[in-house]
């Protein structure tokens, strides 16, 4: 019998998730491992939130939804840009995903073609570049060399060398944390603007930002695609519930095709959804530990040989260069988690040329998991 | 500023959704509309299945899970098979996915490249075309042409005139509700495999047969790729959780698209699904009542002037020839809606040749919802 394999599918593993798999293999050994691998707060979801979806589940059956998402939702998140940001962004623009992983998708598939150029900042999210992959487009790797963010000059040299068509990036960005300025954002969205260029940007850190407030690309042009998600700052991962902005000629498009290759986002995520604006005070407590988390990774890692590659302006990651102690990310990653039983991410995951010098530490775990998890390195790399 | 739309995601809308929405506009005007347009149960998810998920709930975070799954999910599948078929099918080739959708997805990615040929029949589930294409597939329709489903004859033809790469059917079928029988699905894989075409086996509807026991694609081949969901027998739509058995080849593949696609099913709904298995007396008494609305159509449908399309043998489906009624269903579904306030699906969505002569009627709704759809249809029929 037959199996065809594509060679799409041929994308890079997303080795965090290995990790993750591997770390939950150990744990069900018994080990008693730490992860830092992924970003993932270690909170539940806030208490009203977890209240409305068990009342749904009382009170009956949950279905599917309007492809974009319960109105009441849609409803809720445009009153998120008017109080957070201060913009009018009317609810018909707004679209349920079920996280920003199908947001990525849906837009990827909405505005490019196979072939067409997109350019996105190196590191950044690998899923980026793997759905990229799988869908066909030319992923056009910004290495930003030590640069903490993509500026405008960045995307005008990559479009004179060959056009692009598209640009994707995030602020504050995964892996490095590092936040763009808005002067800087509305320069880089302006020239994009200027050459033609579409503007996808990834607003999932929003809310984790330690140094400046958050300014939304949608500040600087209401045809930029926007995408977040209740992942991160609510503390929603497993519920996998995000949203998209969209400029309004891809409302349709991107209508059609989520009815296709979604249905829907879980009804059940989205009744909860619509309590995690109101819930500031809790959310407010979890940002302080992570600022706290993020203190003692500040002082602890260079102690150990791990050097910032960037500034950690927000999200909950540090990125740090590794060439102190490896040459190879990878192998280090998958020792540190035999050996000491903690799980970070190699850098080869973000960056496929330089991935091998870097290491990316997730902080959203609890501040005690913190503490052993430097404590266990500590120990670890005092032994090799 | 630019905004780039691409040609692929130019996709049909799919027309059951686009019902759906307005049917829940008018309702939320306060309309009493029956829908029978979409393909969802009007029960909640079973008992247990509710608990499970409200005692983790109350326990804490609903994270990401391996990309695959919950392990203990994996092999209470596996269990099923074993149970259900006297099949044995290892946790390892089981992916738990984010309802047959993202299994759909992550099928066509990991098997076919842009340009394959893959053949379905029509009419058939408009997700699969809309999917294929978006996914830059050449869709093959098999037109049934008055059969009642995919023969290895249709397959054998279809290839001599221009060879395709993969076949993708369902028994039960959508929208037509019919099974093929055993013998004859033995025949269909036998072919597949002796033209060297790649089988996708979409077992959706199985359990909710009325005239034969289920029989899964596995039995004739462990390197058919099946896809199945929690959705229709177990009531959960909403909750977007379903799976796929791999052929071993391809589990690595569509878990490395996965990762980067989904990170995971969500995980709430993975763990309320453990228990839907063990909920059978619960859902045998809801087909028992889609059984009890089968019969009343199977009467009542004929003398209105819907002429039935295919024996009515599993799903909750009844397909008609509306050619007595009228030349156009989409005008006519738009209009029933309208001044009857019932909402049933055009056949455009499962056929774009032929469908303006046929229209979908679910079942899935409660009996009583069923009689007074039909006395509306009736009552309009009248008037008109």
């Amino acid at each position: 019998m037959t199996v065809a394999i594509s060679k799409r599918g041929d994308v890079e593993p997303f080795h965090a998730m290995d990790i993750l798999a591997e770390a939950n293999r150990l744990k069900a050994l018994g080990l008693p491992v730490v992860s830092m691998a992924v970003g993932q707060p270690s909170d539940p979801a806030p208490r009203d939130v977890r209240e409305a979806a068990a009342q749904a589940l009382a009170l009956g059956r949950i279905g599917y939804t309007d492809a974009l998402g319960l109105r009441s939702l849609r409803e809720t998140i445009s009153g998120h840009y008017a109080d957070h940001y201060g913009l009018e962004v009317p609810p018909e623009r707004i679209a349920v995903t079920t996280g920003s992983s199908a947001a990525f998708n849906l837009a990827f598939l909405a505005m490019f073609d196979p072939g067409d150029r997109v350019a996105i900042a190196a590191p950044g999210y690998p899923a980026y570049r793997n759905i990229m992959a799988a869908l066909g487009l030319d992923v056009v790797e910004i290495e930003l060399d030590g640069a903490p963010y993509l500026h405008a000059e960045h995307l005008r040299e990559a479009h004179a060398a060959t056009p692009v068509k598209g640009v994707l990036f995030a602020s504050p960005a995964n892996p490095t944390g590092a936040a763009i300025p808005a002067e800087e954002l509305r320069e880089l969205i302006e020239t994009a603007g200027e050459l033609g260029i579409s503007v996808i940007s990834d607003e999932i850190y929003h809310r984790l930002s330690y140094s400046a407030p958050d300014v939304s690309a949608l500040s600087f042009g209401a045809d930029v695609t926007v995408i977040n998600s209740f992942s991160k700052y609510y503390c929603m991962t497993g519920w996998r519930i995000g949203w998209m902005v969209l400029p309004e000629k891809l409302v349709r498009p991107v209508e059609r095709i989520a009815q296709s290759l979604y249905i829907s986002a879980p009804e059940l995520s989205q009744i909860a959804a619509i309590k995690a604006f109101g819930a500031t005070a809790e959310l407010e407590e979890v940002k302080a530990r992570y600022a706290w988390n993020r203190e003692l990774l500040q002082l602890r890692l260079p102690e150990l040989g791990f050097v910032f590659a960037a500034p950690m302006d927000g999200a909950f990651y540090a990125f740090c260069d590794v060439t102190k102690l490896t040459n190879d990310s990878m192998a280090f990653a998958k020792r540190m988690l035999a050996e000491a039983q903690v799980a970070a991410t190699p850098g080869r995951d973000f960056d496929p040329l330089a991935g091998h010098r870097y290491m990316r530490f997730s902080y959203a775990g609890s501040h005690a998991d913190m503490v052993t998890a430097i404590d266990r390195i500590e120990g670890w790399l005092s032994k090799r």
